[in-house]
């Protein structure tokens, strides 16, 4: 590729990589989750990959690949699960991870890069004043908080604090454009929509303001059911006790905690349905409390375990790490994520469960969705045929179960099934030219596209297998 | 009185007030709020207060008082409403206001004794480490943390935490108890039920465990709309942002704070409706740019303004304070304290607010309760007669919205209508004479009385008007 030549050329004493193998790692995130997206996208690669280490190497890279029409993947550490941070049509993988300063850490908020990892994040806002993210992922220990905020949607927190979406949950970003003149726009308010969940398809992001919340020593508890509906039911009850200060309530469906969750097997039985909690330490006596009213029945409680050793975090069983630890034991499975409407949601989880038994495992996720307690689900789910899989995700809808299908590589298929008009207007303005992850944003390549069709969109600028 | 006498000459060295003015003046609350309670109680006074400054102290009177059998009713400040520690059978009054010693302040958590004043708590506990009160009254620079728990049901914070009855707003509470051999008692979790929200019938707090917030400089803001309903709709969706922190959403209906809001009156006009906000500075854009959405104005802003002298903060515009400013004006206002129950409090508080016209002003607090986003009413009611008042109660009870009655001086007709089993039976085992702060229970004094009768109750034991 003659302009790729020129490019490097053009951006000498930047951090490079032209290794192959390396480029091809660096150009896959976890979308192998998904047995659809890996035979679409497993032969995916950029061409090279650039690190800038501040923003200013940032816009020399982005006005060099504007110059020559290269396309710029952002990415993080590539923990997402759509294909957010793959390259589709080649070009420059973006890596922010150097971008990883900390700046200002002030009552309920920071200042920090892309770069940095949530874990390493909260480490420096723990020191400083016993304050953290209000949600992460869970890969906490791996993800960037700018690949979060772009690709990611909520997680660990958003029982308190509702998804990234909402009002309050970043305060500023700071993004550079893709033009001939990249511009340097601070976004907050209202505009942070133009950039959030966007998979970096108009704008680089090279600067977050977070809120934070108060950091505890969260004490990680497993309670145990003998039916799915009763561990749902507990899960929504604790959701709703508005004293009890939670991280996280997650449901996991026999048989995934026996037989998938090996660090904890010793304390499960098989048949076995669990919930995952994570509580506020002055908030474990009302826990306990709570517990024994409702006659659940506590197996793993952290702060009496003598030896935490190889024990992971009830937080790294849960969320996407659900699916992660199936897959690990049984690769057969792959996932969906659905959301359970309020006020339904016990019910709906129950029908759901019911209807596609050795074929699905309930998962749910409780969380704080538009003023209410609800519940996401991200059921694993045992692939047989892309037909088979399109035919559950229709029945979930069908019974009112929306599905952000992680199937699918779009913004708009794996989300709302609609154009986001906010974000194609930025990047209308941002990316003219289209060079931001194409492939990405189907209003911006098919603005005619129906998404009432049903059809899968197919990207006409995805590379070739060789 | 002979057995006073005797008392007294017992509780030698213990701080002992003997002046009938300052003993009457000891034994009021707020009554006064209330004209049919100020019209039951004006007359009711202790014989002598008594001060303990510690537990030794405490079980010292507590023993000579059930040798003795004398009625013994405990207070903070006297800033409750429903004459909560009023001495109705006369005896001693019990300040708690000097056992106001602060203990261990760690990360969630604080220790204390029931007569610090909650600004003071906060105070200690903002230095600490950057935390605070979960919740507080309005009256939180003159109320007691103890007052506050035997008393009081939530207040400022409760939108973010629920009620003092939730599971986890309290952690602990140390009850000293009446009988000859008083008994010392930790009770946390469930047995926290016993005595929370009990006037001090059943015990006497000595130590009391709660949970902690973090602490920010919240900033005051003041909306205004056009009409009750706009403002109420404002008011429930700010309510449901997830991630905009706040610790007060209020809803006042004019002429209430054009009229009675003297300090804020230079920010409003005539007839304006207005809601009343606390918000975290970390969510003060988010705060801004949802306001610019919903087209809401935003008249006052403490942030921007040069000079607050003068200024209260606007949670004494709220909670039980918009019915004292109403008062210090016109005395003719009372008030009602009510329910609008989720899903409909917005459609019930529009029903009710049209349903008295110029007899009523409405006021909403929007709070988290048992899970659900919703809000208490506490309505400005003209008063003009007792019939008409419980007419205006029995309109609301009717249409769906719950009353607790500010106009009766028991638990149970202030509260729920109804026994509450575990504070009657804890009852019967701290205070077997029933000697603490007597009338205030009626399944303890007529245990065969018909809630549903629809009478007043009268406490056989009222001591007489002279």
């Amino acid at each position: 590729m003659t302009n790729l030549t020129a490019l490097i050329a053009e951006l000498d004493g930047l951090r490079i990589e032209e290794n192959d193998k390396i480029v091809l790692q660096k150009s896959r995130d976890f979308y192998w989750y998904s047995p659809v997206l890996k035979r679409q996208l497993d032969h995916v690669t950029g061409d090279i990959v650039v690190s800038p280490r501040n923003e200013d190497e940032l816009i020399r890279v982005l006005k060099a690949c504007y110059r020559h029409d290269v396309p710029v993947t952002p990415r993080g550490t590539g923990t997402g699960n759509y294909g957010q941070a793959m390259p589709l049509s080649g070009g420059v993988v973006l890596s922010l991870a150097d971008m990883n300063d900390i700046g200002e850490i002030a009552p309920g908020k920071v200042t920090c890069g892309p770069g940095v990892i949530c874990a390493d994040l909260d480490k420096a806002t723990r020191a400083h004043s016993n304050q953290e993210m209000r949600m992460h992922p869970s890969t906490y220990h791996t993800a960037t908080v700018g690949g979060f905020i772009a690709g990611g949607s909520g997680g660990v927190g958003s029982i308190s604090w509702g998804g990234l979406r909402d009002f309050g949950n970043i305060i500023r970003l700071r993004v550079v454009t893709m033009e001939e003149d990249p511009r340097v726009l601070d976004l907050s308010g209202e505009d942070l929509h133009k950039v959030t969940h966007a998979y970096g398809t108009n704008g680089i992001i090279t600067e977050i303001e977070l809120p934070l919340a108060p950091a505890y020593d969260w004490v990680d508890l497993i309670a145990v059911f003998d039916s799915f509906d009763a561990a749902a039911r507990y899960g929504n009850m604790l959701a709703r006790q508005d004293g009890i200060l939670t991280k996280l309530i997650t449901v996991v469906a026999a048989p995934c905690p026996y037989d998938y969750f090996k660090r904890h097997q010793k304390y499960l039985r098989p048949g076995q349905h669990v919930v995952l909690v994570m509580v506020a330490p002055q908030s474990y006596d009302a826990f306990k409390a709570f517990s024994a009213r409702t006659g659940a029945e506590i197996v793993f409680d952290a702060s009496l375990e003598a030896d935490l050793k190889g024990i992971p975090p009830v937080f790294e069983l849960a969320w996407n790490h659900t699916t992660l630890r199936a897959l690990r034991v049984d690769p057969a499975w792959t996932y969906l994520q659905s959301l359970y409407p309020f006020p339904n949601q016990i019910e709906l989880a129950g029908r759901m469960d019911r209807m596609f038994p050795g074929e699905m495992i309930s998962h749910l996720e409780f969380v704080r969705f538009d003023g209410d307690i609800t519940c996401f689900g991200l059921p694993l789910v045992r692939f047989t045929t892309e037909e088979r899989l399109n035919d559950i995700i229709d029945l979930h809808t069908e019974n009112g179960c929306p599905i952000f299908n992680p199937h699918r590589y779009t913004l708009e298929e794996g989300g709302m099934k609609q154009t986001d008009e906010i974000q194609l207007a930025f990047k209308r303005e941002a990316d003219p030219k289209g060079l931001l992850n194409p492939g990405k944003m189907i209003a911006w390549d098919d603005p005619d596209y129906d998404f009432t069709s049903g059809k899968v969109w197919l990207f006409k600028g995805l590379q070739q297998a060789s």
